[in-house]
């Protein structure tokens, strides 16, 4: 049975703050899906990964309210957006969790330093199926027009199917305009790294510091099967990504430390 | 042909801070197997998962010299540490990174919010082996002398065999005697999640703050192939853990979006 917009809980969040551009566009989009909580920190959060807020309190102030939707405005991370709204801002669980849109592909290893993505495991962590949506660009004046029908097609895909266990998606749509898409690709995380450089520089007061600065290195820029390649060749990527970090193929190779015995040292 | 222990260096981090328990027991042990870098926060930098900082200057003090170690205090994150340092601090690629030994376990998804891990995942992404520790207690009371023979076994193997290209290594410790340790096991991540209680409360001029709280509930308790399984019957668990976060057994149950032709909405 199809369930009813009206009965459909939707939360909405980001890690570029409650006036990004991005934030805006999907969370009209979702309006059209059902009930719609929107929940973002006042300053950005882009790079904070999956932190956590420990040691200060939060804090989430209720910014607007309607029939349809809430926004909230909160101090917290993105992974903080989504623990503080299942257990304490919702009236119920919510149906589906959407991250975005990211001001900036989070493709490849990009996917580990990610806000937008850290709230989407958050979120899978609790059962609920999650999608991360982020345009590759980092342009302020980008025209997010080309995500809505991707977004539409693949929360509409989610909504009808739902997702497997553990598995969050991670969708990542060049910077075209819309109508230029070639399609949809289901892809693999692409290999690769950040190559830092950092800029060096001296305060007034005669101590050094220094500005993070980097550029991505593709491992594999031919790999057809890779979200990198997706999007440079004009396809939104999928990435179904999973929360076990177990380097499943590699377990038998570190049998031998179980023959380990510990010395009495004590 | 075995490395001169004069020859290799190792670059030590956590997120517990400079000050640390944890990190002084490494630091003395990884004395013993090469040159040693020791880079960490003042404070403390738990769940930060692989939070970078980009738009702050990081700083870097050189607290201490000798010929066989130095000690940096930064204000970065644990993924900073490992950032900051093989781009700008380390004359050279360290041989070995390893980050710890933190206060409380990292084993199951925790490894996900892990500022300790997060270290890890860099070192990886460098093509660097490594290796993050944790011992299974926050009491500020432990006592890390249980963890140093695992320590060194571990470290050794490494060192003689290195790691596979994306694979760093997930290692907890429970908190028992030195002496008392039933042995290690090769572990995959335990599947479950923090179940969060926030806790409201009143500031003194009116306004709603909550702080997180949370306990662990584990999905699969009797599951022995599981970290948490190991931890908890006097094992230590090691978990190669990957960087790819792909879920490559669920790639076909998405190809039905490839058929998606984009509308003409532009």
């Amino acid at each position: 049975m199809v369930q009813q917009v009206a009965e459909r809980l939707i939360l909405v969040t980001n890690d570029d703050g409650i006036d990004s551009q991005g934030l805006k566009v999907l969370f009209e989009v979702m309006k059209e899906f059902g009930k719609v909580v929107m929940i973002s920190s006042k300053e950005g959060m882009s790079g904070k990964s999956m932190a956590i807020t420990a040691v200060n309190p939060l804090r989430a102030h209720l910014a607007e309210e309607t029939d349809d939707y809430k926004v909230y405005v909160t101090n917290g991370t993105p992974t903080d957006c989504v623990k503080l709204s299942i257990n304490s801002l919702l009236d119920k669980k919510p149906d589906l969790i959407v991250s975005g849109i990211n001001q900036g592909a989070n493709s490849s290893v990009s996917v580990l330093y990610s806000g937008t993505m850290g709230a989407v495991i958050e979120g899978c962590l609790y059962g609920i199926p999650s999608i991360g949506f982020s345009l590759d660009s980092y342009s302020s004046k980008a025209d997010y027009s080309v995500c809505i029908e991707p977004v539409r097609a693949i929360v509409r895909h989610v909504l009808n199917n739902s997702l497997p266990k553990g598995v969050c998606l991670n969708v990542n749509i060049p910077a075209l305009k819309a109508g230029e898409l070639k399609g949809m690709k289901v892809c693999r995380q692409s290999t690769g790294n950040w190559e830092e450089e950092f800029v060096k520089r001296t305060d007034p007061i005669g101590k050094d510091y220094y500005w993070l600065t980097g550029k991505y290195n593709n491992h594999e820029p031919n790999a057809e099967d890779t979200d990198e390649w997706a999007l440079s060749h004009g396809y939104v990527s999928i990435v179904p990504q999973t929360v076990d970090m177990t380097a499943f193929s590699h377990l038998d190779k570190f049998k031998e430390l179980e023959s380990y015995e510990e010395r009495k040292i004590g």
